[in-house]
């Protein structure tokens, strides 16, 4: 693709030479003159001038003196758009694997791709354009959507509920017994495990990650959220729209997480602890059985505090020695005739 | 089934109609009148008074104005049991998947059930009533006991033992090597990974939970222990009796758990730790290496200590900026002449 | 084996019955008269004297009264040496199960191990003496190195580069998408997950570890370099040689580690952090995002600071009631008249 037709195509600005071609995306670092990159930040307008990019995408009203340059509202965004154009994703094939074990009554949309040794039980449904990598199991009467991805090993136990356009990394598990006991005569005895779980349209789910079903009630993951590896998600918690949850982390059982939440890395949050939309949960915080974060809160620490809170105390903290030898001065002259 | 039927099977107090059909069990506040829901505490109550539910499980001695209720001496325990009544968990059908692959001289009990794309290596041995969902590796030698479930994708390594109605969750991997080793001419040389795992009866374990086999010695989770997703347990650690281990929990090498432990998710437990019977471990906990945990403590934090100390620590810290402000008052008063 | 063969293998000092003979090793207190074990320390030293150990490795220089000992530089290390002489890892049977299903074009040495249901795709590469457990799926061009052990169920995506000699447990995933995305208009959008993931010889990683492939660069793991179970390696990660990691770790995307780096179980590390050589970084600490570690330091807490000072801070933590009593007392005093 030449730059003058990628220019057109992100609506934006082009400053240098348009007839160049560019067949890929790469970092500043590493592109050659057939890759398109993208600038941000002093830095990156640093490292810039000596990329050999064929093309630097960069906010309007900017350029690189000696380069190419695509001049866009949002570069990170316009790469992503300049990499759906430049190397649209492959699609898998079509078919059905002769390895493949699928139950009579299962419904398959006609052109889904179903990869070697996947097992899909009784009254399956998947969905138009869906591919099934190698391996993957679909429990009794769970449903995948329409254009869904699921990478090899992904386990969908039987009832859940999966929308479209969902992506579902290797490994994923979808839909397992809640850890629900109850203590009487010495032992434990298992909660009933019947609920549900939805996964709503456009979610992904990266690797090895585990989300149960309900207990009673069901767990939601709302349109849009983004999940990655190795996170646990429990019983009946419900998880707003467009959220983003790194890796590590694990929520409790009911716990309620609204709209655009982001929570950093190997956040734990208690049961049935209520998190409002547009917080933000720094890395390794903790938030307490039934705590609520408000609206917009930015929070760290266990337990999970105001941010600007948790800085101020960790300098308190780094000054403890100090003020304890204050205290001991102190005291020694008060005690002094 | 009829309350009345249900009533007499908990050894309850009907109050309401005895002759209304339930056929499910759900939450209060979603439940039909063909449901058994329970109340617990006075929100439960409350919450009771507003619920559809045919019949509500509630404590002795208590009752819900215009509803039917049944009175037991632990209401949710009474639910589990309803649940088993109405809803008798279905037995896969006993058979063998064409598509498995079981080695010669392998012994699978009469009525096992083994599902699609199954493999079994030799010498292992499957007891009666045990199924093995798709997917699931039974390693050279393995023995896996009565009446066990083994969900899709459960990877089982030679040699491991276990019990009976052993519940195992999707992705779970039991036998794996321990990380040991040994550094020494500048690399890190392997340890020997040659000791057994042993899983006793009535143990469950949840998806993409890791246990390791013991280095030279023995791995062993105790009767009754539940372990919920994404756990860890490392070589030759020992969980004693009844246990419960919540998600993302890590547990080092050699730390012994004693009986009737309850830890909450993301705890990590250093090598050689001991933890005694009935110690609480809260939330993202961290228990050092060599600590041990006496009887019945409760403990939180990282270094964990008793929970007390921790919340007045949280409270004290809290307040650290107002004590440096008092202090530095204090050294202007004492320094002014 | 006799004790004088070991002995000479092992360029030691026998003392005792040289024509003992061994075939196990074992720990200290399970060891029988046919099993090597070693003695560290004065603890195992103690615990010698009981042992029934035909054979007792321990340090030169010392011996075990009424034992059979055999004195080497390393005791640990000589184990490792013995277990190998006395147990050679049993290979697996080289073919290619039947059941397995290989694309055309895949190039396989002709000596692999293929276990049962393995999946391997178009232009993947397996060499010389590398055997692949039952279910593994090997991805579109990826390539595996010779005398690799791939324990049943790992995931291999598209294009990974796998060294020579590296083993992966079940379950563990390598080379998924990283988890980066651009907030524009009200939703997240993917970035382009494109980089590749190399992992180079001798690199060992634990079960349901999940390691993902670079966005626009690369994800490397170094030579030697050891992880355990259930870690989280994210995109552009650079882990330098002989690492070694504990479980449950997770490292944030374009996190460069160096070489003889040393991490405790749980550890979080954020973005674009950099833990510099022989670093040690102890357990559920958390270096925050662009972080330096330096060369050796030893780290502890969230946010990660030397050790020594985390250690002050927990006894000035432990004093601060203390302190706060002292404060209010001085406050007493000078308020006085």
């Amino acid at each position: 693709m030449r730059v003058s037709e990628l220019s057109q195509l992100l609506g934006a600005v082009l400053e240098g030479d348009p007839s160049r071609e560019v067949r890929n995306v790469a970092a500043l670092d590493t592109a050659t003159p057939e890759d398109v990159a993208f600038a941000e930040g002093e830095r990156g307008l640093a490292r810039a001038l000596d990329s050999r990019a064929g093309c630097i995408l960069v906010a309007r009203g900017l350029s690189v003196p000696g380069h190419t340059t695509v001049a866009v509202d949002n570069p990170k965004l316009a790469l992503i758009r300049a990499a759906a154009a430049l190397l649209p994703a492959e699609k898998p094939r079509s078919g059905i694997h002769p390895s493949a074990v699928i139950a009579a009554g299962a419904r398959l949309a006609a052109d889904v791709s179903i990869g070697a040794h996947v097992v899909i039980d009784r009254s399956v449904s998947i969905g138009a354009g869906s591919s099934l990598g190698a391996g993957v199991y679909i429990g009794e009467g769970a449903r995948v959507g329409d254009h869904c991805v699921l990478y090899p090993r992904v386990t969908v136990y039987a009832g859940a509920r999966i929308g479209n356009s969902v992506v579902l990394h290797a490994g994923v598990v979808v839909g397992s017994d809640g850890f629900g006991y109850v203590f009487a005569e010495g032992q434990y005895h298992k909660f009933p495990q019947l609920g549900g779980v939805i996964i709503e349209d456009d979610v992904e789910v990266g690797s090895n990650t585990t989300i149960d079903r309900g207990s009673l009630g069901t767990t939601v993951i709302g349109q849009g959220t983004k999940i990655d590896n190795l996170v646990q998600i429990a019983h009946n918690v419900r998880i707003g729209r467009h959220c983003v949850i790194a890796a590590q982390t694990g929520i409790s059982g009911s716990a309620m997480i609204g709209d655009y939440v982001v929570m950093a890395g190997q956040v734990g949050v208690g049961e049935h602890a209520r998190i409002e939309d547009r917080a933000v949960i720094a890395g390794q915080a903790g938030v307490l059985n039934g705590k609520v974060v408000r609206k917009g809160a930015t929070m760290w620490g266990t337990p999970a505090r105001p941010i600007e809170e948790i800085k101020k105390q960790c300098v308190h903290l780094a000054n403890l020695p100090a003020l304890a030898r204050k205290v001991r001065q102190l005291a020694s002259m008060a005690t002094k005739p």
